[in-house]
């Protein structure tokens, strides 16, 4: 375990409702093709204004995961 | 369109409810003064501590918005 | 008053729900040990991911209070 | 002269052209309403990509310029 | 108290003297056309060197206030 | 459109005559393999000198691009 | 000497008078539970605005100390 | 040559034994999928604290390879 | 666990030998103090010249345990 | 090769054209009395504004060259 | 003047007294080497502590000057 | 000895052995024509990665000397 290699992707992910929320889309997308997820960093919180509101949330984060015989 | 000038000011958005609710503080507090808003990016998230708990929320943002003719 | 020294401490907070929880999390058991806090500064946002998912956020903040007499 | 004081404000700049153009085009329509403009910053350089080629450059950028009685 | 909205805006006062010096100046003039200021974050400290001494100093600095209704 | 999410790679793209054709370049050769490219922020910006004079610019950059169902 | 392990303790001295006079406090306090302090290290200089002119001088610092036998 | 494009990805390679034996683990296992690596950039050295004592070292790096036609 | 909350504290370890044995100073020195350690963070490598060589590397970093009830 | 020892220097290149141009320029006015340079790493990039027009641009950057028996 | 090269150096100053007289030293030790000096940029504050007190402070600066024909 | 200054310099010192040795080749370099050498603060590790190996390490420190009379 002590020899675990990782690799870290960026992403970004959007939602009208929340930070949160917008993590757990981008988290959700990314499971569709990376297995093995492990962590997450965020490392920008910004967004969109529609009609003087906020439109939507969009978090920058990097995702680190196991690399594993299959990648 | 692709000789757009935005304008950026720096505002800080306090709620006693969550991240959120103090970045929507401070856009609908700027949106009485500025017109044509088109992001914000969060420069620091701190708070107040009332009674040793969080008493509100600290949200510094930027703020970008369109320069039109009459600024 | 302009004559307080305050310290600072470095404090990880976690919570399977949100951020703000997180945060909430890491203040209340600070504050079981330290007394007169009066500010938090998010310093990292990040968290663990479980089968997929959020398992949880992990929230560091720095936590400022007033030295008194008896620290 | 050694008690001048200055204000910075931030600005995005665009041009399909250049980085150069770009705080041109910025600085022109900042001239249109601020005087005494001295020097600026460049604190951002990115763009839009539009049909998988540069659409425009944005180029953001701290003006400074004197302070004088009638600002 | 809570749901307060803060602007900052970034000035740099200068002075031949010292950097409390400048920041006072630079204070001294915001004061003429804001209200409400409530506090100020130095983010440089610079200046200019004449016949090979300090001519003055140059402290850029961030400066927040309270919007109020009428700003 | 606002629960879109975005990944984002970083290239560095060369060129021996400018630091928009080194960006150019790069964008160029990521569009032979990725699409939906929506907007790139640059990094770095150095380059390597040869018999002492500027051979090429090195532009370090990230590219968004929206996640579709085939990436 | 070549194996002294220190350590780092964060702390904001304050001052209406002056930058130093702020730092001098804050290390003079820190002296009341410190032991065997070596260095300061500035990290952040703000203050407050009280009516409109410098209320006091807020000065961040870290602290190293040796850590000997009895911490 | 000075229009090559690089494609920077992010690993972290671990190691019980020392930095340098971190870095070896993450740019061994890369080997296996990327190719025409050119160099490595470490962004971060941390680790894992097991039974009081350093369990391994995770060291974060960039790896910059040449993309190539088939890449 | 998810709710754990972690402190981090901030060392500087030393060694004439290598940065390696730098960072395992420290962590055995911290060790005589704290318990539950979980991870190390290096802030800062630098170190001390003496007779025109290294005399000893000195290693800066936070180190994070795990708050449990006797703290 | 793999021993060279490199130096690094900080200089500022100025010009009326382009951001090009001032690096340019400086390396040419750093060639005088630098030999073997190898690469350059832009810091900075700022200029003056005369007559609320850009009078020139100013591109900080560091040079490495290779230290040799004549340095 | 649009085409001036200038060459920045990094020094650190340091006296018992002020930051002020700490830049102060540090500028007239490099005005017995260096001509033509125009600015400086504070980069680090730091001081000694000696029995618990303040021993000097240390401040790094960067000096730039213009380089002209003998340099 | 309060009034000292010191002068800070830039290099990169490689080796394909270790960061340790990188530095140490580093400042042995330097020891040929500096003086007075006292400390290292490290900015940067990287390397170059030769045959999908790491070739050499590289590794960007500044050092601070003692200014003396002659320099």
């Amino acid at each position: 375990m002590a020899d675990h290699v990782y690799k870290k992707i960026e992403i970004v992910g959007s939602s009208p409702d929340s930070v949160e929320k917008a993590i757990e889309n981008g988290i959700a997308r990314a499971a569709k093709t990376i297995k093995n997820m492990r962590w997450f960093e965020v490392s920008e919180i910004r967004g969109q204004i529609d009609d003087q509101k906020i439109g939507h949330y969009q978090v920058g984060m990097k995702i680190g995961f196991t690399i594993v015989d299959k990648d």
